[in-house]
């Protein structure tokens, strides 16, 4: 029996056991951190996804989708609130498309449960990685308690432990000619947990995603299974009138509430209580290449670690998931073959998925706000409605489609300047009555099929 | 007397101990190789840098520049030679302003010998920094040849310890918020000795540094005191008509500078016996910041390492060291302030030495072999010498002025717009009369003073 060896059994590393061990490996997963279904997650302290059609390809490809979808809901639009409290919805897809808040606790448990269920998946915890042979297939290990090292060969090995991966770390980053970039951007987050109300029921509406927009910062809630909502506020760390640094009293805090989320701040007045609960944080995009050298491979954020603005961190590592999990049924178990492939086939994606949560960003905490991006966002729906064939929106094409990445990134910016100018051009507004835009688009169509 | 530490004696590391123990400071420098004054250097095993103005200000500014001329050979142009052995000349300035050749072995050797001869600088060899507590000054050690751990606290702490500076990898790279890239280049290098005469003189002019441009690639020459030259050739790794992994056999090396450099072959003709007496290495970009944290700071290539097409390496550490040490005065050794200026004064100089050394490798290795490049120098070289005060060549406030790095790329990329227009408009070429050219150049500045 062929022996596998994972680095970090996160949300990546746990699934990527799934599927090994069902292509009849022996697994062998090493986690830095204790096992965190034996730890009482403290209330809160969730961290929530969101999974979209990768996502789900990934688990239903691995027959496990269903049980996953017991512990997700369904989002299946947007719910901005203006500082009024006055509310504006947006649809994400047609139909029922949705993309799905997930605890990150409780997927990550249930995939190392499905993991270890296999009988060929084996999770040792408190193991830190300190260094690879990578040519050979050799990890090196250190228990974080008993302070033992120890080394462990397999025939291939992947690195699956996050952003500031210890493998990457400790291995790839001394290779000669590895190229590696870590870029912070100037905003940090800090959750909030918004709790149920007495009765258990919620306090917003349960299946969409709520954005307060404030142009240069925002604050979100998704969904969670008890009534409550885990909610983000990211922002800048410093250098604008609203930033982390500016909020260094209970008063600062409360009074920034009442003043940028009133609405908020009346369903939540102690805010400036459970302001400390979560501390805050920072974001980076990290890039790296290559991404396997000899016997070795990172996948997931160790590979191309992103902001999270696009809700496509884990969809992307699930997705490198499908992708070596088809390689390697095309090359037969040549992992060289595998992971050159690999790496060609996904880095385009990694570096895309980044720009694409980059710019997501400024959809999300501004462009929502905004008439003109509202308008773009109605004339493409129909646009998508009427040519389907033709016209696939951006945000649909990252999120309910197995388009590449960088293809959804190249055809969403030629799009957008395709809607713009026929905006512009035709003096289309909120006003103008459907038929007219139908015909609008008909024409626009029409001309370009022609030509 | 207040204590200072350095990561690493090579030329910053060095230097920089002459400047703090003139200070007042006492300062322990702890290297990680051996002393490599007691090691023979094995013929042909030294590196050649171009020292220019902003490395002898910083040498002067300690009075050892005189000392270190005597081991600077002066460079008053290059001169490059086309595939026939045809030869042409181009001076770097005006009148005997010239870039100087020195061995990075031999002026090394000569920085540490002056720093510890001050009293106050002790030299460590073989002692590695494995960790650092960048707050308190505290750098972690251990002894290569003993494995002895140990640690040292001191008022201050600068790691001039290189492009892989293990300050900076070990301690740095893990705070929050550290921005940091390393990007290698396509290419790599080879340095080839091309011996002296057997009367000792020269194989070709000395007094000049020798181009042959190939366009995708290069080889240069830098004279020695011995008679000899260090050539190095440049060149991508794979992907082109000439690259290194071609270059599999001595035939094949041997038909490489036949066809390429007949006239480097003719005075080298066992080129392929020496081919591999110096490693294939490769050339990367190194980008961080902050460069400074707590009690420490970051110098020379530990916090900007760039590729040596213009020839700036050193000389960016050495003025790293003439600004903080006028930040230092300023700011009477309050190095909190003086790190904050440092790191906001010197970040935008040491992107812009990377950006301009991107640039002259496409300079030196194409556009010297392009009649309209050697136009344009001409042009400008003529309004340098008529309106001294309007315009200075880019090269020149690089190489011969203290005009900071970032202003000089700006400067110098507006200038370059102005010359070609001034040389489309006019139909100006190598035939045009100088008495014509002048008018030109008079009207232009005419207009432009009017303006």
């Amino acid at each position: 029996m062929k022996q596998a060896t994972i680095i970090g059994s996160g949300l990546v590393g746990s699934l990527w056991a799934v599927y090994l061990t069902k292509a009849g490996y022996k697994v062998n997963v090493f986690e830095r951190r204790t096992d965190m279904r034996k730890t009482i997650i403290s209330a809160g302290k969730s961290i929530n996804l969101a999974m979209s059609f990768r996502g789900w390809k990934a688990l239903d490809e691995m027959e496990i989708g269903d049980e996953i979808r017991k512990i997700a809901i369904p989002m299946y639009g947007r719910t901005m609130h203006d500082l009024s409290g006055n509310k504006t919805y947006q649809p994400y897809g047609i139909n029922d498309q949705a993309i799905w808040s997930v605890s990150r606790g409780d997927i990550n448990c249930k995939l190392m449960d499905i993991a270890e269920r296999t009988g060929n998946a084996n999770i040792s915890f408190n193991e830190e990685c300190t260094g690879a042979d990578l040519k050979n297939g050799i990890v090196y290990l250190k228990n974080t308690q008993t302070g033992k090292a120890s080394e462990h060969k397999s025939d291939v090995v992947f690195a699956t432990d996050g952003a500031f991966s210890a493998l990457r770390y400790n291995a790839m980053q001394k290779l000669d000619r590895f190229d590696y970039s870590q870029k912070y951007i100037e905003d940090g987050y800090r959750e909030i947990l918004l709790p149920a109300n007495a009765d258990g029921s919620y306090k917003l509406e349960k299946n969409t995603l709520h954005i307060w927009p404030r142009g240069r910062f925002m604050l979100i809630a998704l969904p969670n299974f008890d009534g409550s909502f885990t909610c983000t506020l990211f922002m800048p760390f410093d250098g604008h009138e609203h930033c982390f640094n500016n909020l260094t009293s209970k008063e600062k805090v409360n009074n920034f509430f009442k003043t940028v989320f009133p609405n908020f701040f009346e369903m939540m007045p102690n805010i400036a209580d459970a302001w400390e609960d979560h501390p805050l944080s920072s974001l980076a995009i990290i890039r790296c290449f290559p991404w396997t050298h000899g016997k070795t491979a990172l996948m997931g954020d160790a590979a191309h670690a992103t902001v999270p603005f696009f809700g496509q961190g884990m969809n992307a590592g699930f997705e490198d998931c499908s992708v070596m999990h088809s390689l390697m049924k095309k090359h037969n178990h040549d992992w060289e073959k595998v992971f050159k492939d690999y790496e060609i086939m996904r880095k385009p994606n990694g570096d895309a998925v980044q720009d694409l949560s980059l710019l997501n960003y400024i959809v999300m905490r501004d462009k929502v706000a905004d008439p003109t991006f509202l308008l773009q966002q109605k004339v493409e729906r129909r646009m998508a409605e009427l040519y389907p064939g033709n016209y696939f929106p951006m945000y649909s094409m990252v999120s309910f489609s197995e388009i590449e990445y960088h293809v959804a990134l190249n055809k969403g910016k030629e799009q957008d300047e395709v809607v713009l100018n026929m905006i512009k051009k035709n003096n289309i507004t909120q006003e103008t009555p459907s038929n007219k835009l139908d015909e609008l688009i008909h024409q626009f169509y029409g001309e370009k099929i022609k030509n």
